[in-house]
Formats: structure tokens, sequence, C-alpha cells
């Protein structure tokens, strides 16, 4: 008898690490409702890929939210008068980027906490990893772990039902690892945006920070790299 | 020699609460950065009457966030297909109502918090009360500690910085105390609208659980109450 599929929120931001996520969860069969949030980055590509990879996964839904944080700013992806550094010295001296948003992994988890509780699922999947966790306090496990205690007292689910578990399986893979998994499972990285500043048609600049992570992780896994460039 | 005021960032609704925890910081002299949530809600009144708020009490700066939470629903204030009850018997029997956004204070205190780091500020300031917490699981003193601990390891400014403080100095009063605090300090609540449904001019139904809430307090006050009806 075939089992009930298990229901997951996942954040979609249309790059490397959040479509392998997916492909992993659609590889378990989960019924994956996908959530991308349109946070004032500078570009819509990202948003773009987003739509493709869910679409060409087969989610069951996929939510564009919108929230206007370059109202906030504070960061050079959402504010016009900070500028996307080239590949950062202060990356590989752990430090915190400028393109750090501030709070933002939180904000996403708590829209798709949110959505989680409305659509009756238990499970949320955010991408992050350990490249990341090194810059973005925001990405790391004690992070994860307090958010995760944090949304079962947030929430009528979370107090009266099941709760909530927040899960992070990349967390501790290198972006070489990530690629290799991916590809295992059919990913088309060519649909994946990871620049910070990509043309409109997704092509990357080749020089930010991410672009270095994701053409050393294609070097790294000895798999094809598909990255459109400028 | 003059103290450097303290700088906070409070969550203004347009309601009681929140324009109470603003005229307590005002009075202390607060350097105050108010934030407003705009999430899809049925009326604009409230925007309205946190934009009057904010202006008639001097703060320093005064932001509207836009969030889509209708695209997520699941509550009678962002779903027009769930309906605004009249007072609930279930809101007294302790349950959560269907007025419940899910993960709404997360949400806010999220975007509170980017802001905070934003403009250097290390306190964040909510206007929970006892009221709301017998019924909303975001408002209990448990979620407002976890969100602090959260906080501060989800930021820049947490990890490096001297880190925040979430308050809720309301959140053991009764809503007449919290009314007499205000009035004390010169608030005027013909400013504010509490109504879930009120109409565009903040005219207040009278019969929902926040009329309730707010008529009973004024008259457990022994104050006038200035809410205008339609």
């Amino acid at each position: 008898m075939a089992q009930t599929p298990r229901r997951v929120v996942v954040l979609l931001s249309g790059g490397l690490d959040s479509a392998t996520v997916l492909a992993m969860l659609r590889a378990q069969d989960c019924e994956v409702h996908a959530i991308s949030v349109a946070y004032g980055q500078r570009h819509s590509a990202e948003l773009n890929a987003a739509r493709r990879v869910a679409q060409s996964m087969g989610v069951t839904s996929h939510r564009l939210m919108q929230v206007n944080l370059d109202a906030i700013g504070g960061s050079a992806l959402t504010d016009a008068s900070i500028a996307v550094p080239e590949m950062q010295a202060s990356f590989s001296a752990h430090e915190i980027p400028v393109t750090y948003v501030p709070a933002r992994n939180t904000l996403f988890l708590s829209l798709a906490l949110g959505l989680a509780e409305v659509v009756g699922a238990h499970d949320l999947y955010i991408g992050v990893n350990a490249v990341d966790y090194s810059g973005y306090p925001d990405c790391r496990p004690a992070f994860i772990e307090a958010f995760e205690r944090l949304a079962n007292l947030a929430t009528r689910a979370g107090i009266e039902g099941e709760g909530f578990k927040l899960h992070a399986p990349l967390i501790d893979m290198s972006k070489a690892e990530i690629i290799r998994t991916g590809d295992a499972l059919g990913v088309d990285y060519a649909m994946t945006v990871s620049c910070y500043q990509s043309d409109d048609e997704g092509r990357a600049c080749g020089r930010c920070d991410a672009c270095h992570l994701r053409r050393d992780g294609f070097a790294a896994s000895g798999l094809a790299d598909p990255t459109r460039y400028v």
C-alpha cells in the first residue's frame, strides 16, 4: 500500500543549494510546498530561476512572498548605496560580508513557518551550508536549533499539534559535495543562479563571492560547470 | 551633562497597546525607531492610526513594511474567506482564535530585528500583553524569551556586538492598567484603532473580540472611552 507522501515546506532561492534540497525531497516523493521571497534584491533573475526550478521538479505549490527590505537597508543586496564587492578578503578571514542581509533567514523562516502551519506541514527545509556559515551568523547550526525551538513556541501547531522540525540537510556539506549530490539526482544547475548581481537573463558576473564559491565548487566536484557568465 | 538618549525599535500597530509602549519610551526620552507592518489585514485604518500615533509622539523614524501574508492565508485577518467572528466563546475558553495570524509576531520581530541592527539599536519593544497571550501562542513570555535568544544568534550585532534585549513591558498588565498608564502619559487613545474590521475612518464594529476587550478595559479603568463606533 502506498504511503501518504510527507508534506514539507522548502525555502527556494533560485540558487544551487536550495535546488539541491528540493531534489533530495522530491527523490523521497515528498509533497513540497515551496516559498520564495522577493526582498528588494538587486535582480529578479534568481526569482525567475526559483520558478523554473520549482516547476521542473514538480512542487505541489510555489508561493512568492514580497517584503520591502530595501526600506530597512543595511546590506549590499538590498541597499543600492552599498556596492557588491569582488571576492572579499574578509570572507576567507571568517568575517561577516557586506552581502549579509540583517535578519534575513529569521524573516524567511518566519514566512516558511506561517506557510507550514497553514498547509499542515511539520517539516521545514532550508539550504544553508558550511561554506555560508563561515560568514553569515544566521546559517550556523546554533541558529537553526534556536529557530526550531522558537517555532514550537510561536505557533498553534507547535503548541497543540505535532510541532515543527527545521532541517538543514546541506549544513555540513562542501559546495562540491552539494553539486555531486544534486547531479546524481538529475538537477540541471544551468537553471540556477548564484551570482549576487547577475543580469536579467541570469548570466553571472564571475567576480562576487557567490560566483567564486560556485566556480570553485564545480571545479572541486569534477563536474562540468554550466554557469553562463556576462 | 545630558545622557545620550537610548535608541530603541518599537513595533507600532496603531492599536492601544503599542501606542502605550511608545508613550512609555518617549517619557524616558528614548530615540524611537518605529516599524509598522502592512500584511494584508482587511483595513488600512490601523496603519493610518500608526502614522498618527508615531507623528504625535515624536518618533525619530517610522518605517512601513509590506508583506503579502494574504498569499499564505490561514487567518480571518488576512484571508477573506474566513469571517471575523463576533465575540468568540472560544476566546474566553483560552483557545486560539481564528484571528490568529500564523507566525505573525515571529515575522514582525524579524523585521524589527533587521531594523535594529541597521540603526544600531539594542532594545526591541513589542506591546503584547496578558490578555492577548491567553489566546495567541506568540504573545507568551516563553515566546518572547525564545525570540531574544534567537536574535542574539541570528545577527552580526548579536555575535560581534552588545546583543539584543526584547522587551514586552505590558506583558503582565490588564487592559485597564495599560489604559491608565497611557492616560497618565498623555496618550490620546482616540487616535488608536483596535477593531479587527473598522471602517476606513477608523470607526469600530463594537462586536469583535478586540472591540470587547477594549471596551471592557476602558470600563474597568474608570476613564472615558473615546472609541468611535459605526
